[in-house]
């Protein structure tokens, strides 16, 4: 037996969990996991099922759940379990999220494959080493963006990407990166979102003299720190933290976030419905 | 259009759901919620499920689901979402609790019914005049322990009550009366179990010198304080505060555990499953 | 034997602590907790002591310890710990934070004296008459709205109030109304501040699919919701909830908040230091 | 100006505080953060306090401190914020806590020295490596653990070891031990203690069916698991987690609580007082 995690996401109508059993049923399956919400918003039906069946592909397993399910017209996914995630990050000088994905990843806690890190500073290729993961330095100035995003999509093709992780790189992607890697890239915001876009958030939570720091991981956009929110967390700080101190201690929670977010859209968890996701855990 | 809402629990086995499915759409029904577990301890498989069908009773929908599920030899519950749960309260002195639930009562925040509040002193009458809800005295001494135990539970048939909740309720109840509530009376225990059980365990929890106090709601067994948990939460102390400092501080704590734990019930969203409960949120 | 809680502000400079123990001494007075923090982006010295001393009032306190600490030139506040702090309440039509209020300072919990809850509408007085406590119907309209506050601040100086605390109170104060009770009147604002400021946190929160939702308790500026922080406070929410139940869940932390800001206020645990606050716990 | 912190604990009487405002006055010190608590327990007074002087030696302060306090018959420690405490690791093959330990050690997070690296098994090797630090192998077995036990006094004893941090050491240290390193050795449990002492903590919790675990860094005594607790945090879990998905959830929490722990022991901000822990943060 195989285990296949499968996510729609369609109009909502009634039918379609019966179609979509019967869909199972004909690929000899026993679901062992599902979740569904529909959101009233948009009238969005999702659903996430994990389900065993001794067909030998996705393939296989998405032409029947595609004619099973495709009167309902939906957005399809279809992963077999043991087919893990492949990952390419982004960094630049700040290594505390990059070490603890590697960690995460080197453990097996972590269940993505990391083909390749790229940054635009040479800094952490002693940890890529480390690993023995490829590093590729790609500079950017003003000048040759175009050119370093050229080579990063060529990256993402070569490698076969499937998600692209921004572990504190410090460059803004151009709106057309951001368009061709729509909801499969993720960034970490060092802020509670949407309180504190923008540079040095730290810095203006101190100046604020907020009670809670926070960092938020989200889908990218066109537009600045407004990418679809797929984690968030904070941690308690008082009147006695410095904006330094504030930068240390978010680094912890930086990095819980970032690799919870991770996990989620690595597990397949994790639908995109107009600006906002739906996770289930 | 009618909300159910059903719950079941069964050795697990392939086709359950596709079963359930056309249960669903023999009762013209569109699921509207639905969440699933398959416990690997004990091979039990577990479903709640909310759907809108034109079937007119809970009657009727539960005749069509047990037929189509029979298979299985499921434990099943079916209730229509706007019948709600009738829940009687017991208390002794102190009124957090209490308190907190009459308010989410009145203000529709929790969906329950309280027809009648049972105490073994007279001191909190007032609240439960207020609060408009009978309010029946029921002492208990040694000796007269069995009689008032007969007296609740004529209070249960009478009151046709589904769920007892004891809102720091001090009185520990017979082997042979948990027996009879098993699976419908639901504690609220001032620790985090299963540290401190019994008696005074802020005053415990003092003397350990713990960073943090927490609650826990719990059905109530024969074994004191080792019924499945439902619900638990803490919150941080630290050197200064004196046991009763605890004390008041761990108010807050019982009050939203236990809150939580009657939603939870309410709402159909617990399943026990052996010493453990199943809890879809 | 008498205890005092003394609050002190001013320039940071050498021999703040001798000379105030050494004013301590001439009071005979024994320190029980103490707390100081000097502030490197204003330069300024922070302290909040705790002493039992055989004077036999806070004006006796008063003077010596202007006189031991005037070459400093310090803000201080003395008060007799059993001298409780003067709130009056304002509120409109939710309750939460007024019946949480209430309830905390009826049993005791909350170390304050209610002499008058103030509205501009009449729907909650059947709270304050439960209470035992005066209520003052103020409407507001655009016309009235000088007069009313007038009226309130009548009010201020008749009961001798050292707090107003707007517990969801809909109006916003006039800047003039502000300046004159600036460092004395608490605001709960529905959000994590500085995110979501103005009408309708919860659903703007919702629209922005945030995965924490929080509450700010902060005193009172002229700048909608951007004065000092007392304390902030979240709950995880995910997209099953609407911006309906984003509303109810708030409530929880909104009472929250807002009581333990009142009760640092009302301990004289908050020192104002420029935009921020110093919370000494 | 050098930069001292002091502690000190010592029965309780008026006068304390002012005989050490004396004591930093003849050091011409200004005092920068202080901390102070009287335990009503046993009546023990305890101080943190950090003040800059021109003293040039720790040697001096602590001479001058002594003189100054010596009526009250204190325990009293100085140390130079700038010389660091020196920490001794020990572990056995779990690596999460030794990992983030010298993560924070590296990027200068957590102000400590690690002179070496003890365990009882050669996996964790190649990190000691990594991070240029001395690995001494130490095996144990029962015959050997008398003089196992020995070869780590000697090591404490030469590099001058002021803590040692049990970071997943799977060996029960011996009495002798225990009360040789008493106040000065902290271990992680991988539960919230007192719940699930012993083997297997989180298999335990997973029985249970409790919905939270937890973590606690405590320091050792010779019974086991009971010693003084320094921090403990916890983790929300549902049914869905199997024993071994806790035990790799609980890896977040164990590291979290263990730099925290020892963290705030190497800035001097824990002190004992009988079974309990002051902590000054």
């Amino acid at each position: 037996m195989n285990r296949y995690v499968m996510t729609l996401r369609c109009p909502d109508q009634p039918g379609i969990v019966r179609a979509f059993a019967q869909g199972v049923s004909s690929l000899k399956g026993n679901i062992v996991d599902n979740n569904q919400f529909s959101d009233p918003d948009t009238d969005t039906f999702c659903m996430r099922t994990e389900f065993d069946s001794p067909a030998d592909s996705s393939a296989v397993v998405r032409a029947e759940l595609t004619q099973a399910l495709g009167a309902f017209d939906p957005f399809l996914t279809v992963r077999d379990v043991s087919h893990r995630r492949r990952v390419l990050l982004m960094v630049s000088k700040f290594d505390h999220c990059l070490v603890d994905l590697l960690y995460r990843h080197r453990t097996g806690d972590l269940p993505i494959d990391i083909p390749v890190i790229v940054s635009n500073h040479p800094d952490l290729k002693p940890l890529a080493d480390q690993a023995g993961i490829p590093f590729v330095l790609i500079p950017v100035t003003k000048d040759t963006k175009p050119e370093a995003e050229a080579k990063l999509l060529d990256l993402v093709t070569e490698h076969d990407v499937d998600l692209v992780v921004l572990a504190r790189y410090m460059q803004v992607l151009s709106d057309d990166l951001c368009r061709k890697l729509a909801g499969r890239a993720i960034n970490i915001h060092h802020s509670f979102l949407p309180g504190f876009k923008g540079a040095k958030p730290y810095h203006q939570a101190h100046a604020r003299g907020v009670k809670l720091i926070g960092a938020t991981a989200h889908y990218v956009t066109a537009e600045l720190d407004e990418g679809p929110i797929i984690e968030q967390d904070v941690q308690r700080v008082n009147h006695a933290r410095s904006a330094d101190q504030m930068v240390a201690l978010g680094r912890d929670v930086e990095r819980a976030v970032l690799s919870r977010a991770v996990r989620r859209h690595a597990e397949d968890r994790v639908i995109l419905v107009g600006a906002r996701t739906v996770v289930f855990e």
